[in-house]
């Protein structure tokens, strides 16, 4: 809430006071223009996550690469998101309390608004706050294919479908189907076998929908991990990748088990931080714990100083194991660690630091950081 | 940084939305005064973590129920509680980046700053930049007892005492000796078995300072999981608790294995959640995953549901197992979580919603949130 700017356009990187978030923004924009050119001779829509970035700032690059929108997993991002200008918003959730039930209807006089259900009472529930706002609200119904979070099963789609095609305010947009544990699996033949058994789900519950007079216009859903195997199968007609524009150390393990899979991606984020202390020749202590820096699917990596391992996380200090015969990080050295999970880190942070070459070019607000609600 | 104010003064706490951040404020006080009565008949001063709860509206409680003032673990939250009316700050770290050291030294006009250090160049830095200043700053020297963080060894004490004597500026306060992994051994005996070898190195170094001639005023540490053995050792002048005010699952594994050691306090610090979906009869997913409820300690317990377990937390979503025959969580129901590890979740909100009984009764803002720098 206190958001101390961390820095100043123009000045060194070198300067910038640590712990800061860092965006490398010739590396950001390579990411963006790669996804563009991966997809430029398929007719599969990119709607780029922006639960990973949190920011509008980004969701305009990712648009103007050709995004057709953005994809976001609470209404608070979702308001964020269309206050920042972006026109096409999709909550790739279930949304229950009748507060946000609310806020999403009101938001659909703003911009075009979609949100999935598994239940339902919410379909109601939606209706009628669509009816009251007098708005439309485009609803995909949300297959469990295999992440057993939110999604009912294929053969629940019909009864639900029809609920929605039997209210006022509601369109029926088609199937939400992401496979979030897909995306970390780590060998591609890992997540090709769980993609290829949730492209099974998703063909049934399309069929019986079908067969029941009912048209899926859109199948949405695939992450970084598993995209080009969604887009091969010619079933997804929409994927949402997020971690693409970052990069994590969780997804660099993936690519050094698999070669090329995920080269096509590099590091654009960073966590900038300062070597505090050298107690021991072996150990030293940066600035950047657990409250900069997410563990929850790993350690971070020491960018650029491969002998260093980060080993531990205290509340606000890092443990680094190097050779003791090492004379590298003193006191005062700044490094860049590379997040174990890109999203969950960004959510710490009011701003991004973005830097070319040298020299910091811009500040970009986390307009969504702490919108849970 | 976006601030959506998630309740109103006065509101129904079944009404307040998800995921919140809430205080018992009845458990709050009780923890607050029984830690105030454990010390009443101690001279051990008390110097409570803002690190903890980030708020200067609790640390004004502390300061009320008999704490000599706050400690803190960046320049950032130090300047939070000084701007916020605490008058007796001491930076339990090392501050390293010129620039905060400045800063640090500026706050030292409003209120009394003390900082640690573990290093000769470090001293010469503060101390240049409280003459630049015109303030005194009292510093501490920081001996690492066991958490292989920061600190030198007791050996080193004299030397680094002597620098610190030796400046203009700086007052040498004496020992900063925290036990910080101590606090998380899981049964009385290892945690007593550790903080003894922690007070061997602090007697070995007071004891190499009062030789050359320099005495230490001020011996400090100590958390919620160990302070009574460092009271009882009458070589510790001030203890810093801070997660006794919230308490958290983690230090509920070792009241349960430890009989009466963490009896003295109570949770009063719950993430409030809503069941956003019932996908099956034994699995009910909540809106509190990674980025509300931190898990670098481990998993949340479901507050009252001892037949629900949180077995899983994606980025957004909770995932818990329940019987299969179970009919509570329905959705829409909304729960309260016990966080694995309390300070790093307060990190993640920027207010907390008070509730006293079934009604809101205030919105704190937790204004040192995200300030690392």
């Amino acid at each position: 809430m206190t958001s101390r700017i961390p820095a100043q356009v123009g000045m060194a990187l070198a300067e910038v006071e640590t712990p800061a978030l860092l965006i490398d923004l010739d590396a950001l924009e390579r990411n963006v223009d790669c996804l563009a050119s991966d997809l430029a001779s398929s007719d599969v829509r990119v709607r780029t996550h922006a639960k990973t970035h949190k920011c509008p700032a980004i969701a305009r690059l990712q648009i103007a690469a050709g995004a057709v929108g953005v994809c976001c997993q609470t209404v608070g991002e979702a308001e964020i998101m269309a206050y920042g200008g972006i026109d096409d918003v999709l909550v790739t959730n279930v949304v229950v309390d009748p507060a946000k039930i609310l806020r999403l209807a009101a938001l659909a006089r703003l911009c075009r608004v979609g949100v999935c259900v598994d239940d339902e009472s919410n379909v109601n529930a939606l209706d009628d706050a669509a009816e009251r706002m007098g708005v439309g609200l485009q609803v995909l119904v949300e297959i469990d294919v295999g992440s057993e979070q939110c999604g009912i099963a294929p053969d629940d789609a019909l009864s639900l479908g029809r609920t929605i095609t039997e209210c006022r305010r509601l369109r029926f947009g088609g199937l939400q189907a992401y496979h979030g544990r897909a995306q970390h699996l780590r060998t591609h033949q890992e997540r090709e076998a769980a993609v290829k058994r949730a492209i099974d789900l998703v063909k049934r519950a399309a069929a019986i929908l079908e067969r029941g007079g009912i048209e899926c216009e859109t199948i949405t859903g695939a992450g970084t991990g598993t995209y080009p195997i969604e887009v091969e199968s010619r079933l997804y007609t929409e994927i949402q990748p997020g971690s693409y524009v970052f990069m994590d150390a969780d997804y660099a393990k993936n690519r050094n088990r698999d070669g090329t899979a995920f080269d096509r991606f590099e590091n654009s984020l960073f966590v900038w931080t300062t070597v505090v202390s050298r107690p021991t020749p072996d150990r030293a202590i940066v600035n950047a714990g657990n409250k900069t820096v997410s563990i929850d699917s790993g350690m971070p990596l020491v960018y650029g100083v491969p002998q260093a391992t980060y080993v531990g996380a205290a509340d606000e200090h890092g443990r680094l194991v190097l050779s003791p015969t090492d004379e590298t990080l003193a006191v005062g050295e700044k490094v860049r660690l590379v997040p174990g999970h890109c999203d969950p880190t960004v959510n710490l942070f009011d701003w991004y630091v973005g830097y070319r070459g040298d020299r910091v070019e811009c500040l970009w607000p986390i307009e969504a950081r702490g919108a849970s609600i």
